[in-house]
């Protein structure tokens, strides 16, 4: 069993890091806070006898040395950038929990046949670079490194310069690694678990994701003299498209949902009739035709909204992923690993999307999911508690050991 | 009659000062740029023989001296600051044109009995600052100076500390000035003058205006795994109010109008569920029992919205004035002055706030508009020709002028 003191320890010393207005964190991808993070992750690795490979999109990957060097690694991790207004463990728990298990190995004298390597991927968050899991996507192959390099955040900050900015670019090339396995430790960041009554979360799918990113040109003109009939008014089109996006996540009961977190009005002032609205529309569902119909009605509604208000709109894709089946044999040991350890369990879809989505398309993947407070989480106010935190913990190593082979 | 080339030409040299993007300008108040504005203005009064006074909100007052210096002078001006995408004529023209006034006069010859004193108001615009006309209410006593000076824009910085910061902190009391009368040159920034064909617009009114601040709270949380029914989602909220802000506005044809400029989304994160949305509502009308049934509209059907969706609202009104009738002396001064230069007119009432709605409030005051094309106005494409231009100066110079007294 894992130590779940010093595990806590660790979380709350990397939420020194980047802290947040409200108790959380704001340790967003590619600042300094993410790489003062990054030094610290390191520092610990290297502590319990690890070594650090970094490749061209950031990600980090410590590794202990498995009793046959050649035999395949076992992966386990998950990132530790946050949302803008984020809390202290989305993310940061799945790579802490994976360092415990090495301590806890090396504490133990446990060694594995097969290495265990812990990644901190680049850029989860997706906030200030779209799409979200931009550098576990560019290792799955499913995006291209010039692609995600030449994102931008609002600044015009690209992200390849930021990465080099923070001195967190190496060398090895992206996606090169084999992996035997991956397993991610994450809070839940929904209400089931808790509401069940349950310890552990055995992920068997994880729902798929659109993003939308619509822009709607009106005419900027004085609030004050300028007529309603002459107005083209940017801001009430897309307010009547945000009623439309929540009613066409209703209308899929009860597993859809659809919301805009991200909107930019121009010019942003009080007496100027909005002139273009940039936002971005979040549908999700773990059934793929779902997604595409609520994706498609978007355009639709979204056209005929603009068309009768006079308004020019435009829908471009910035993110998007199919919903995912974890691999059978992963998911059984995850379930298997809390069964042995005694913890309530039940099997769960994922909500939200993770590395895990992208790594289980290229090796067999599984995730261990942990309650939170009331659901809560993208808040400062995210919270677990100290025994949730150890029950993940322990059921990802477990899983992991068993898959690494003792 | 007044010289429109030199007027021109020192409209578009103006415009070089702090030039947007598309055409027109961004020269804020209390902006680098609206400092170096001053100093052009300064330079050419005193180039025109003016001497300059500068009071403790920054406006400026230059002076040409009259036959009896004891005289009350005749006031005349506007605002040079702009919109953040705001055009060159807007304010500008009516500093400018005050200034074309003293340099005909000097061409001329002509020595008035009264003093004429062509001003620059800080912030007209109220983008940076709310409200709109902050320092012209300040000068007719509506604000308190420290209240005024206690303003803080989106980054926090106070208004009295910028004011000192650009150097344009004077030592003279606000308001102490007493005015004979006020004539303030402004395009009309709506469509009717060039719809009905009129060079001139005498304005005998000015409808009123509300802004009230609202403030959505919700509960930031996961797009992906908040349920539909556990959300509280703040952007969702704003856009109920938006279209309820619309209905409002259209319930009371043919004069009122309403819309938000100004939209704040936090944490604005594609993948978290807005927990706060900060917004202002601008109502306007000549009305003011129709500005008071919206305002008190929009905070009961605002507050029914937030209830139904377990928000929580607040409003603030963050700015305001009532409905304002011109003086009669004044407003005649006008119309004879187009009426001997044989410029067509028509009565108005102006749709946008001036700084002469608040210096009607302790000295007799008119205004004078010319049109603009397609009404558009807080937009860089904002366009006049040269001869509404040289018009309304005209006008604006012989109504000074009689009023003056030769
Ligand atoms: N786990 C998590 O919050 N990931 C961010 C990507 C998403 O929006 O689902
Ligand atoms: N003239 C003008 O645009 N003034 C700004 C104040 C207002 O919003 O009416």
């Amino acid at each position: 069993k894992i130590d779940p003191d010093r595990l806590w320890d660790s979380l709350m010393e990397m939420a020194k890091i980047g802290p947040g207005v409200a108790g959380g964190n704001n340790r967003q991808t590619l600042t300094d806070e993410d790489g003062e993070g990054r030094a610290l992750f390191q520092r610990w690795c290297e502590d319990a006898g690890c070594t650090m490979g970094l490749d061209q999109m950031g990600n980090m990957f410590a590794r202990r040395e498995g009793e046959d060097p050649d035999a395949l690694p076992v992966y386990v991790g998950s990132h530790l950038d946050t949302q803008p207004t984020g809390g202290k463990y989305d993310g940061v728990l799945g790579v802490l929990g994976g360092l415990e298990i090495i301590r806890t190995l090396n504490d133990l004298g446990i060694k594995t046949r097969h290495p265990i390597v812990v990644t901190n991927f680049t850029n989860e968050e997706g906030t200030r670079y779209a799409p979200a899991m931009l550098s576990s996507g560019v290792f799955a192959g499913i995006h291209t490194q010039d692609w995600a390099y030449a994102r931008e955040d609002t600044d015009g900050k690209k992200f390849g310069d930021e990465l080099s900015r923070i001195g967190w670019r190496g060398d090895e090339e992206v996606g090169a690694r084999k992996m035997r396995a991956f397993f991610e430790l994450h809070i839940e960041q929904g209400p089931i678990l808790e509401a069940e009554g349950k310890d552990i979360g055995v992920v068997t799918h994880g729902q798929g994701l659109s993003w939308t990113q619509v822009t709607v040109t009106g005419k900027d003109s004085h609030t004050g003299s300028t007529p309603m009939p002459m107005r083209k008014n940017a801001g009430l089109g897309m307010a009547r498209i945000l009623e439309k996006v929540d009613e066409i996540a209703w209308s899929h009961k009860p597993h859809a949902v659809g919301a805009a977190g991200h909107i930019d009005v121009y010019p942003n002032s009080r007496n100027v009739i909005p002139g273009k609205v940039v936002f971005t529309v979040d549908f999700r569902s773990p059934d793929l035709s779902v997604i595409e119909d609520m994706e498609a009605r978007l355009r639709v509604e979204g056209g005929k909204i603009a068309d009768e208000m006079g308004l020019e709109i435009e829908f471009e894709k910035v993110g998007g992923f199919d919903p995912v089946t974890f691999d059978e044999g992963c998911v059984t040991a995850v379930r298997a690993a809390a069964e042995r350890l005694g913890y309530s369990h039940m099997n769960l879809i994922s909500g939200a999307g993770h590395d895990a989505c992208w790594i289980n398309r290229v090796a067999p993947t599984a995730m261990v999911m942990c309650p939170c407070v009331d659901g809560l989480s993208h808040n400062e106010a995210e919270e677990i508690s100290r025994e949730w935190a150890q029950a993940g913990a322990d059921v990802l190593m477990h899983a992991v050991v068993e898959t690494a082979e003792v």
